[in-house]
């Protein structure tokens, strides 16, 4: 074989957890050095990055997990993730969206592994997931598409209802019935009544973030679509294999903000999709409780976390951290507000205006408040 | 002069302020051994316990004012108010509404002050009164009339809207221009279309809950109205002047539980009412923070206290004990709620609810938690 023949033939798997996530919409909850991820918000017992790591455990070894994120958590992820080898905690220098986040992770692991190519999957920290097995069954299925096709490809998620906060994955119907089907377009988020005719077509999918690919292959359509990126990418890998870490910093710098979608999948030729079958969601904003924590809704629909006192409340979200024992929460005759309140916060929304949460950041960083 | 031409003429002229309510309706900032008197609700610099005696001892000196309370609250009030004489804070043994804590404070003042009659102003701790000078020359007015007249006295505050909320006092027309007038009924809190009604027709006041009246008047009256309860009275004042304050005691218990009005006012014959002119405001639960601390309003009726975020919010009344410094507050879309946020516990209630906020304290009592 040549050496080319190898590395097409023998890629080492990886997974890369993105969570460089600052989660604002989460807060009080959520802070800069404590984001979405790092929160417990969707079985209650474990962090969302937690789950992410040992889902993917069973599938490959922890030594190949890596986490990406940004200079600011690594600190914290790390102690968070013992079992991760602490050199497998990769942080892009600054923020370039989820490009330029898989442009260093991906340039990270060239440098990581000399000579051969990496397949990489790349997975999300933020979303509830259910049924592990099937999952990674899912991903297993990607991860050898991506390398026998050598294609981009995704998982998406098979759709349980008309939901507008998705962007959605139009698939060839043709190619569906295989497995792994082609993908046709990618769609933004849709209105109510199109995402009603998405859901009725049946070869529509919830686009769930997650890719899978070659390093070799990655690098090659991105030079295609973004030559631009490419190079700098290609620079960066030289660099970080040569151990100039200043070097590749300085180089991330001046590559452009763009996502993922945007950059390179809506553009590339060779674009696969698995579906996904497995419960999924989007742990996105605060009334994405009323899904992830189904277990904890009361017969009037609230959502009642740390034993809160509700009367003639409907549909509301109360989430008090510490429990009743530290504060003690008092709700009278309330519909769909959301209510949750930490040690030094409070934070009290209509559930319509969960996505606003952000602009109180905004006002108490404009104070100067440490509550950030 | 005889002896009864002596008490007759020459009374000793005391204020008994009425502070032994538990105010759960200020829950979470009311508390047990921290009721609403001893809350800073109206101004925001003293309690309104403190503005009650501040407030009359520039007609009546300290040394001749009384508290009137419950024997849980007696030490509590007594270190919140060092520059009244502790024996000036009397305890009713137990709970038997304003008319037992009325024949309390009678039958203690007699014995007090053996041999003297003495003139009553019997004040409250729990309303918001502005014009102190213009309140003083209307209690001096009461008291002078319960003095001459040998008659119970009341202030009806003249009304500035058709409260609903309030009890009413019919004066008689004819006596109105004279400056004290006789009372035709009490009436109780009105429908909206019949409190417009007392509004319009001139001689209808806000019943103020207080009363002016000499000892022995109050006795006497009583007799009439209620025979057994003036018997207890008397039998309790001998009691207490014989320093038997164990027998008062049980005594007292024996005592129905009826208001001062229901036993006393709607039953006497000799019933007189001085109009108040100052402003004067019931603060009886968190949405009356509307009336009393407008100051603390903005351009779109929020009040907000403590630096609380407020987005897209309305007519919403946010009060953050401790400042933004202990708990930042965010508040995003919300329209005509309160939310109040003290160190141990936090409420949000729709102010059109506020009544219903003494049913989180039951459960919580039911809880057996330490936040009531």
């Amino acid at each position: 074989m040549t050496k080319a023949e190898t590395m097409a033939s023998n890629p080492v798997r990886v997974a890369v957890v993105m969570a460089g996530g600052s989660g604002e919409r989460f807060w009080p909850l959520s802070r800069a050095t404590r984001p979405k991820q790092l929160l417990k918000l969707a079985s209650g017992s474990e962090t969302l990055l937690e789950e992410a790591v040992s889902r993917i455990a069973g599938l490959i070894p922890e030594k190949r997990i890596f986490i990406q994120t940004s200079a600011e958590l690594r600190g914290v992820i790390r102690a968070a993730l013992p079992s991760i080898p602490p050199e497998n905690v990769l942080a892009e220098p600054c923020r370039r969206n989820t490009a330029g986040c898989l442009v260093w992770a991906a340039a990270a692991l060239q440098a990581r592994f000399p000579g051969r190519d990496v397949s990489m999957a790349v997975l999300t920290a933020d979303h509830r997931l259910d049924q592990p097995d099937v999952f990674r069954a899912t991903v297993d299925t990607a991860l050898s598409a991506g390398e026998a096709e050598d294609a981009l490809v995704t998982i998406g998620i098979s759709p349980t209802r008309p939901d507008t906060g998705y962007g959605y994955i139009e698939a060839e119907r043709a190619s569906l019935a295989t497995g792994v089907a082609r993908v046709g377009r990618f769609r933004e988020k849709p209105d109510a009544e199109t995402a009603r005719g998405f859901l009725a077509e049946g070869n529509f999918f919830w686009n769930s973030g997650m890719f899978f690919w070659r390093v070799s292959t990655f690098f090659a359509e991105l030079k295609l679509a973004r030559p631009e990126m490419a190079a700098i990418g290609g620079r960066i890998a030289a660099m970080l294999a040569a151990g100039d870490e200043a070097s590749a910093k300085a180089e991330f710098e001046r590559l452009a903000s763009e996502s993922v979608d945007c950059a390179l999948m809506e553009r590339a030729r060779n674009v696969l999709m698995v579906p996904g079958t497995f419960p999924w969601d989007d742990v996105g904003s605060w009334d994405s409780l009323d899904r992830t924590r189904r277990e904890d809704r009361d017969a009037n629909g609230n959502i009642a976390i740390g034993e809160p006192v509700l009367i003639d409340c409907k549909g509301c979200i109360v989430y008090n951290e510490s429990g009743s024992a530290r504060q003690a929460v008092g709700v009278v005759g309330l519909e769909n507000v959301a209510i949750v309140t930490v040690d030094d916060a409070v934070l009290v929304v209509d559930k319509s205006r969960v996505q606003d949460v952000k602009r109180i950041v905004e006002e108490l960083k404009k104070r100067g408040s440490g509550k950030v």
